[in-house]
């Protein structure tokens, strides 16, 4: 899989074109600094949560151009000896800061910033963007799927409808991160610890002669947890009578009945009535046929009788918004010898006008809650608040102005490479999926609503604001 | 990447959980012939296009338990010591056929059929339908883009929004198929010749001190092909003025200008008249904002001065529908010793319904016309229609009757593995491409619309028809 393999040449051919061309001119030996940020939270949400760092810091540390990839090059006859031989020695060397995974995330906000030599701070786009973006979109969406089952465990169950392995494997990752119990995906447990978990399938039961027999076997052999399919003929007429039959008669550990089909509120309550009337009050009711969170919503609003959840299509793939649109944008340049001139993406529309300069973010907790109340961007050498009372303001309704007392400011871009030495210790991914739960338990209730959630201040400082706006007074008239 | 590693353990858990209890009952030694077919063509197309053969095969010829899978199976404790060595000796053995990539396929019929161990046939379902249906839903989608062009070339510009590296680089793939002239993935092109372009980023244009130096370096460095993103500041007033300024000083060979963002229709007809009032006719322009074949096909219809189209996130990730569902149905059961037993799948939903027994899909095609007149799903030892008048009908409505004659009938499945050998001489990718060329044009018109096609027949024959019948009656009174 990919934590295991050099992807140097997973980028976009217009990263190579580009880094020939600084190459070839005087901006070769040029720093510059990048913001990977999104613009807009999927589904209509109000955050995202922060994954895919682990296999970005896998891909920078295994940076590397072979012999075979420089020839390639070569044969494009468009890139120059010197700079083919420069990819040879190329070494990774920027300074990388990030947002751990599995906190929440805003709009506009930098989540990670790169900085240093400009060939590769451009060169490591792609792969950067593509990583971010899948694995934070899955995050999402499957933690709003797990957040209407209302405690009850989801099973990420959706590698046959992934858009390939490593959409599978990450994709289960991601889930995990984000509050999944579990998936189906072997090698995902094998590989990154995520639990895989599974059952049978239709054809199991079709196999054997009869329901029943297929029934028996599997509960003779998997005594320690016997979830039987039940919707493969008929589920109140032969699924249900069939394994209560077995489950009496070998009194498994554990026992549950899975339903993959038909309508999930009248078959779960009349399952679960029934179940209980036979007095196997532990058997487990499982679900799984196209679910998501407004499905999950509905069905446990009907009184339907769930104990857990299997999610396929709908969370591998992000159904409802399979695009997270975060872009990587040039925020400062550096020539030799010189300082950092900060930049910026001018935009017709405002809301893609990029934040220019080197920059920190900074999330206020309120000290007497806990509760996230805002985060501010802010120029790199900006001290960090240390308490006292702070005005923030809406940059894009100056006017709208509130003063923050009694919080802890916290930096949220921590250090990940330095001049290209990993300085960051890893997390597990169960330290990742506990920094989940517990930071988006620090965000109101407000902000977790399906649709039409509050927006949550992410705000600019005052330096900030003003760099910004000489900036565009600059630029805008001298280029427009 | 994916076809170079063995991904044997990329699969569902119970798929093991199965094997395991398979091997541990008297269906050890059963075998079992299993079809992949999908229901419903994505975007109410008419069609999908078959793609994703070549990973199957290469996942099928790897297959192989390591120790390694073999010690994490055994930290499960729930497999028995003597399947677990029986994974050690694991060795592919079945028969598979396949539609060829690049064929157009239809809903319902068997477009891949894996007959052999029961343990191994099953074993091998997650792996084929999530590369089956990631590589059919991206060609299929693909496809429709491509269409809309008619005839402009088409660029799959989508890596960054990609769902992970293998749905860039098998999307890449799956793309070139369906149509596109290229990919900005340069690892696809390297691993699978799908020959990657790509221009440059604003980040270029930022970083040089002025925009006309940035267009200046990178026409000087590319005269072979100097295509300028001319919307960093202002389109018409800066990048279109500064991108002639240059070209008519350095004449590249071959020049275009690209445009990412503001009103397609009305960029491209300024651009173009101002480009043509300066003696510019060659220079080409190149489109990339959020297309997809609504926007391509509606721009063209207003009148958009564009001659080629870099298309991202609506591709790469088939944005408007991205689950492909296709499934993996048991078609037939066959103890040691005995004959084959046809199964099928009941369901209430009668398009659920299964085709039962060891099929085979025959294409007819109008030898007047060259066209495809129906395909028709037949058991295995039927012999295919040499010419005579052949009755088709429809298996819902089977009043719905018509004869077709003067046709040439072509077995679609093909025969893949035998006994676990591979009997296919795999075509590389531009054989394949120039398939997918040539079967869509053998379609009429009808199915190529992009809503409200045309429902292409797919029949079964009267034998297939009787036998679903019979097991229908048998079991549909047994079990219910």
């Amino acid at each position: 899989m990919l934590n295991d393999y050099n992807l140097t040449m997973l980028t976009d051919f217009y990263e190579i074109t580009m880094a020939n061309g600084y190459f070839n001119s005087d901006l070769k030996d040029a720093e510059a600094c990048f913001d990977v940020f999104y613009r807009r939270v999927p589904d209509g949400g109000g955050f995202a949560i922060m994954a895919g760092l682990e296999q970005i810091i896998a891909y920078m540390k295994r940076l590397k151009f072979t012999e075979e990839d420089v020839e390639y090059l070569r044969s494009k006859n468009c890139f120059t000896e010197e700079f083919l031989d420069f990819l040879l020695d190329f070494k990774f060397s920027c300074d990388v800061w990030s947002v751990p995974e599995g906190y929440p995330i805003f709009p506009h906000e930098p989540v990670m910033i790169v900085k240093g030599p400009l060939i590769q701070a451009q060169f490591v786009e792609t792969f950067i963007l593509m990583q971010f973006n899948h694995q934070s979109l899955i995050a999402t969406k499957a933690n709003r799927i797990v957040r209407s089952a209302m405690g009850r465990p989801v099973m990420e169950f959706g590698t046959r409808r992934a858009h390939g392995a490593d959409a599978a494997v990450y994709g289960a990752r991601a889930s995990y991160i984000a509050g999944c119990a579990g998936t189906a995906c072997t090698i995902a447990d094998r590989n990154h610890g995520t639990p895989a978990l599974g059952t049978m399938a239709h054809s199991w039961v079709q196999s054997f002669d009869s329901e029943y027999e297929a029934f028996k076997k599997y509960t003779e052999l998997y005594p320690q947890n016997a979830t039987l399919l039940i919707d493969t003929y008929n589920v109140l007429k032969s699924g249900l009578p069939n394994a209560i039959k077995v489950f009496k008669e070998l009194k498994p550990e554990r026992m549950g009945i899975r339903i993959d089909s038909g309508d999930i509120t009248y078959l779960t309550r009349e399952c679960r009535k029934i179940l209980d009337a036979e007095g196997l009050t532990d058997c487990k009711i499982v679900i799984s046929n196209s679910l998501d969170e407004y499905i999950i919503r509905d069905v446990i609003l009907e009184g339907a009788q769930i104990d857990s959840f299997g999610v396929g299509e709908r969370l591998i793939t992000a159904r409802s918004e399979p695009v997270f649109g975060g872009v990587y944008k040039l925020s400062g340049i550096q020539k030799k010898d010189g300082e950092l001139v900060p930049k910026m993406k001018i935009s017709e529309n405002v809301e893609k006008i990029t934040n220019p300069g080197f920059k920190k973010v900074v999330r206020f907790y309120g000290n007497d809650h806990g509760k996230a109340l805002a985060d501010v961007i802010m120029l790199r050498d900006e001290p960090i608040p240390d308490g006292k009372p702070f005005e923030i303001f809406d940059p894009n309704a100056v006017w709208k102005r509130k003063v923050l007392y009694d919080y802890t400011a916290v930096e949220l871009l921590v250090p990940i490479f330095e001049k290209g030495e990993l300085v960051y210790e890893e997390p597990d991914i169960e330290q990742i999926r506990k920094t989940c739960t517990e930071q988006i338990d620090k965000l109101w209730g407000e902000f977790l609503r399906f649709e039409n959630p509050q927006t949550y201040y992410v705000d600019l400082s005052k330096p900030l604001w003003n760099l910004k706006h000489d900036l565009l007074n600059k630029y805008g008239s001298a280029n427009l």
